[in-house]
């Protein structure tokens, strides 16, 4: 065993620290393609043992790599520089529910629909909804800022995060924000560790403001002969005032792709198809839903499926996570990249997105959460083994991510830079700001231990 | 003239400068009672002036006083080392208003309400309603993380600033964020610029996030016996699922200052009151205000008013902004705290306020955000020019923010430190946060050239 394992062992205790094959393995990756071992890992029971981790980290210059639920999809989390990766998931007690003050506290490795159904067996709301929501950890969904769907209406985790505590490189220990929902005292420090990527501290403690939960919600799934028809109807339901609680689009590859998995006869007719959800008050959804059904039938819908209650609304948000694994059933390589582009241009990014295509011979599989311009923007790579088409899948990702920053667009708009955005980061930030960060990392970890190897 | 004057004038352009007794004196304040006077005024008429400003004063050791609107309530921007106060008020150029995109750009010296107007000409929302509306610049409220009675519902200034062009200490200009709704490129840049009070950088342009514009909205006024049973009845509203658009509590003081003013008939009766307004769409909301009505009978309202549309909310909302015209009516002087409290401490609060009377002899007037727990409390002194009244009102103030923060309370929910809350900040902030705040700071204005003299 290592000089490093023996002493984390004399630090924490023998079952904390492990080096063990399976556990290396394990704690060398994330969901992306990236892999690097580290050296040992620590499982951290409290924030004592995260402070006293980083602590030894700092006076022996130790790269120390943060994990709660290990499912982000940029390689954020992995051991580039080998060290130690700190897993954060037996930190993971709910450890306050308080409708009363309408706050909630966990621990980072509480597994985020865990807390969100604490929550609601309350009757209260906590509505980030990332994917991978019954895998990732509220702390990872605070270092990365995690979105999701329903983040169209109700904001990103950013939104929701009013106090924290967090180690510091040094291992000094810091709490910021609180338990109030507002807050003016000081600097933003809850918003800059929130979406910092495991680079500025380890978030040990998160408090999040909790909302009354809607008494109802309802959905639309509305098939389109095109695109650029379902895209208009965004902007018309926008326009007419109604702000839904979610708003996502999906394009004919998608769409193709479902009809392999699922059969024809499961899917919707038409190239596009627009799922719009709204909630509020159980006593006026229903004729709410009602009107945006009418409304959405004058812009030239094909059909529109009405779904009046929770559980006909979860027919079709499975019918969305369907759309996941039929991209996955054509056997192909699925390189995910959540840009954004301004809402103006999701048309025109389709359209791009067809030209790669043509240009590259690679699809482009377009769909998600259309009413932020947020689309999960899928190239379907054949044989991602082989070294030639490997190159031209990168140069079209490549590709893409040019046409996204020359259009105003971002190059991540969820899942973080990590390693997988990591050549794109400088050129995204700008030089001035690529700088700023580079001198608030130096300040914050003088010695590097956060994290390195990622985009600083 | 001094140097300083002559100089500014040759970079800038004598018609951007001043010296006048008026402009000097109109610019050593805000609207707290701090007074200091700068050497010059520099009127800056775009980002190249402002980048021309602070490249001049890094150079030779000079104290910027950035400043919008100046209706700050902390002494803020308030130039207490003399130097340069940085007018931003002619940078009032609306940029852009993009409902496709869900966007707004403006200059910072933009009167927030004529921001929000503009957006809701075009049919958009752009919710952040500082009292100040009429009078405070964009680039204030992103300075001060402006709140308001809409931000229960909709968030403070921070969940709408997608974008911001900021000029930093030695006169360089970063762009950080942009015109996406979601962007997870790096740090988050724009929140520790959102609320860092002129103190990192002078933001010259922000992009905001509009939202669609809620089709109407209802209030209701209600008449309670006692505050404990207003406070009861706003935790039995959000308990029933709804999050009201505003929900304004009203205790006895103020109650009664307004009878006074405005006369006993204009007043509903009893010792507390609370506005309650909700707002959606056109055919539902009339059903949904009616529901919360008889919710609310249910709570020993003792009497509830209710308006049915916007004419009608305005009347509502007038009679809340005469609560603080009754408050000055007494001729006293308002020393106006917006502290918070975590929510299930309202009515503690307001009996600590009523114990504070008892000892001090100074009542405590006190309405507000209940639903966030942001209560301006307002303590009322006779004579405060008087040096014994002004001491015991010091003493009384510390009392308040004292069992503010041994309650998990934040000594500032919306209006920030500036000098009014310079002394509390180190304790509210705790050592390692403080410390952090002062890196921070350190790194990005070595030379302390930016609003030097308040809390770091």
């Amino acid at each position: 065993m290592s000089d490093l394992y023996q002493n984390l062992v004399s630090l924490l205790g023998a079952g904390k620290v492990s080096s063990s094959a399976e556990d290396i393995t394990t704690y060398s990756i994330d969901r992306w393609n990236a892999s690097a071992p580290p050296e040992v890992v620590v499982f951290a029971e409290s924030t004592a043992d995260v402070s006293a981790t980083l602590k030894y980290a700092h006076e022996h210059d130790i790269p120390v790599y943060g994990r709660s639920g290990g499912s982000g999809y940029t390689g954020g989390c992995v051991p580039v520089n080998g060290g130690i990766a700190l897993a954060l998931e037996r930190m993971d007690k709910i450890l306050e529910i308080n409708p009363r003050d309408g706050i909630a506290r966990a621990q980072p490795g509480v597994i985020t629909k865990t807390l969100a159904d604490t929550v609601r067996e309350h009757g209260w709301y906590y509505p980030p909804d990332p994917a991978s929501l019954k895998e990732c950890g509220i702390g990872g969904n605070v270092a990365t800022n995690a979105g999701g769907p329903r983040c169209l209406k109700y904001g990103v985790t950013r939104s929701y995060i009013l106090g924290l505590e967090v180690v510091l490189a040094d291992g000094s220990i810091m709490h910021t924000g609180g338990r109030c929902h507002k807050n003016k005292t000081g600097f933003d420090l809850v918003g800059l560790f929130c979406g910092s990527e495991g680079m500025l501290g380890i978030i040990t403690e998160v408090t999040v403001r909790i909302i009354p939960h809607p008494q109802t919600r309802a959905m639309l799934g509305v098939a389109f002969a095109d695109f650029t028809a379902a895209a208009a109807a965004v902007n018309a339901i926008l326009d007419s005032g109604v702000l839904p609680s979610a708003l996502e689009i999906t394009d004919a590859f998608t769409l193709e792709a479902a009809r392999d998995y699922l059969g024809e006869d499961k899917l919707p007719p038409g190239d596009a198809y627009l799922i719009v959800e709204i909630d509020g008050q159980l006593d006026t959804v229903a004729s709410e839903i009602q009107s945006l059904k009418s409304f959405i039938e004058g812009l030239g819908a094909l059909r529109i499926d009405l779904a009046p209650d929770e559980d006909a609304c979860e027919e079709i948000w499975q019918l969305r996570r369907d759309f996941s694994y039929g991209l996955r059933n054509t056997g192909m390589t699925k390189l995910n990249e959540d840009i954004v582009v301004p809402r103006s241009k999701l048309v025109q990014l389709v359209e791009y997105c067809q030209q790669i295509e043509a240009d590259t011979g690679i699809p482009v599989a377009c769909f998600g959460h259309a009413g932020d311009g947020n689309i999960h923007t899928n190239l379907m790579v054949g044989d991602y083994d082989d070294p030639k088409t490997k190159q031209s899948a990168d140069k079209a990702v490549d590709q893409l991510f040019q046409w996204v920053l020359a259009n105003d667009g971002a190059i991540t708009g969820e899942h973080g830079i990590g390693l997988a955005k990591k050549k794109w980061a400088q050129q995204a930030l700008g030089e001035t700001s690529y700088l700023l960060h580079q001198r608030i990392k130096n300040e914050l970890d003088p010695k590097g231990i956060l994290n390195p190897g990622k985009f600083l």
